[in-house]
């Protein structure tokens, strides 16, 4: 497989390297998957995390795999192991069933360059959100963001942050407020990471004190990634996105989703479907709570159709009677 | 000086003991507060913290070095230096300006008296807003809070958490979502400790999940405490609070605020001109994010007045008619 390289993945001869981020900000590791048990491994211990990322990462193990050799039966018993690592996010699975379709349309010896397609038009969906989300940006503005959504989450610039660092890039002043996305501290590790590394400035706050910022007039927009987008324009993300989303209605905030076609599920005809994944106790009681404290730990929740500004997609930015004419899905 | 106990405060022969709330849930430790310096170290530290009880907590200081024989020059300046430990609670102002009112009136010896006074009311207080919140909560409910308001937090059974500890103390079934409340954790590390002491079902979640239970139709109410009311209702709390009360505009939710008749200052006509205090961004850096991120980190927010469905006081609940008849100040 020819050589690759995103902010948290590489290809090269010895395989598929994994930037460790869960030891982000304070250590650089790049981690070996060499297996099916590995990659479900790293992804289920978010060591490779971000929808897009997930998706792309799953395929290059499949293929390379496939380039050692790997048989057709072993191979679809693989791609289904890897198809259960995480739930929510969808991009996974919308990536190995293209890899299983062509796989049996055109053989195994398709499945590598399909997987590199995968990375290479995730890189070009990624750089055309940007634009898309980012032209909605205004010089002066303080956008707000949850969770990590740039070059960590994606193999490309990212999505809700790329469409920042595309209108920095071009010269616009942009102040960008993170919440640091409790109880993983995506945003407080890994976005601040990413924008300190672009030079972007920011601000870290507790997700709790998002509300305050929006009170005191110094919120210009919010923008999210996103898990799944349901048909009807419902989408799950990050927990605490809803409340966001809840929030900027109140106060009049404009409130944007920005994903890839491949974030979307046609299947799904509302976020009522959406499976939610419910992760440890320990990532919430952590060092500080009583060890025996009972603990709700959803890794994400629901923004419904009507708290959504628009949705910005690779293809263009939908408004919601855009969504109602069915824009996510037909095209 | 009389012995007297609260949950987190003792006085005896040797003076003030502070349980350390920084060092909670793991270590229990009391320490001894000898002079003013150490008492202010205590309450700026948070080692004694929730606005009724640095009130109190600064009152009795006063009142054993007093004791001591504390002249009054030096009583008014170590009042004063007191006053400016923590600016947004205005309990600690309230109880202050009652002693150096006596001392003036009555003289220094009156001020050992006063202090236990304070102590002793503020249990009463407890005791009535337990019985006026608690009533409002019906079997079967779950309801919400933030940050620490329990026998933590006031010499008594607490403010919004002694409603709950009322209800479930005559038998009525009531399941507590606990917020862990980011940066220092009040909710994950001291409401979860006193709710497993008294028995009292409960959840832990993160600060940005609350909204989601809310969607999910799993909040019955929320109630939290204060450290400021004007004499209008708006009213400063723990840094979250505000965004909770949005939410529950949006969900339908009542919302309600407990504190006692010290917790209102009747020079702030309106929320706008209570003073936020804003702490060390290490708080909410901690061990994760990067040393050099700059942060913003306000230990309170303020929900305005017409978010707030009851003010439950030791005197009564009023309703949004009745502050606005300018109950919370005229009786």
């Amino acid at each position: 497989m020819k050589a690759l390289t995103s902010t948290g993945l590489r290809v090269n001869d010895q395989g598929i390297w994994i930037l460790d981020q869960t030891l982000l900000p304070k250590q650089e590791k790049w981690i070996l998957s060499s297996s099916v048990v590995d990659m479900v491994e790293i992804i289920r211990a978010l060591k490779v995390r971000g929808a897009p990322l997930i998706g792309v990462a799953a395929s290059l193990q499949l293929g390379i795999l496939v380039e050692q050799g790997l048989e057709q039966a072993d191979f679809e018993r693989a791609l289904f192991a890897l198809r259960e690592a995480r739930p929510t996010a969808v991009n996974l699975m919308n990536c190995l069933d293209r890899l299983l379709f062509i796989s049996r349309e055109e053989g195994l010896a398709a499945v590598p360059g399909e997987a590199v397609r995968i990375f290479e038009e995730d890189v070009e969906l990624c750089a055309r959100m940007a634009k898309n989300g980012g032209s909605l940006i205004q010089a002066g503005e303080r956008v707000l963001t949850h969770c990590n959504t740039g070059g960590l989450a994606t193999a490309g610039v990212g999505t809700a942050l790329g469409c920042v660092l595309w209108a920095h890039g071009i010269g616009r002043s942009v102040h960008v407020l993170v919440d640091e996305t409790r109880p993983l501290l995506q945003g407080a590790r890994l976005t601040t990471w990413e924008l300190a590394r672009a030079g972007v400035p920011h601000t870290l706050i507790c997700d709790g004190m998002a509300a305050f910022k929006m009170q005191s007039g110094e919120v210009s927009r919010v923008l999210v990634g996103a898990d799944r987008i349901a048909r009807n324009g419902d989408f799950a993300n990050k927990v605490g996105t809803y409340g966001l989303a809840v929030l900027c209605k109140y106060h009049g905030i404009p409130f944007h989703v920005v994903a890839p076609q491949t974030t979307v599920d046609p299947t799904c005809v509302s976020g009522r479907e959406i499976p939610i994944e419910e992760r440890a106790a320990s990532e919430v009681r952590s060092t500080w709570a009583p060890e025996s404290v009972p603990v709700w730990n959803p890794a994400f929740d629901v923004t419904p159709f009507e708290l959504v500004t628009s949705w910005v997609m690779d293809r263009g930015v939908f408004s919601p009677e855009d969504v109602q004419r069915g824009a996510l899905v037909d095209f």
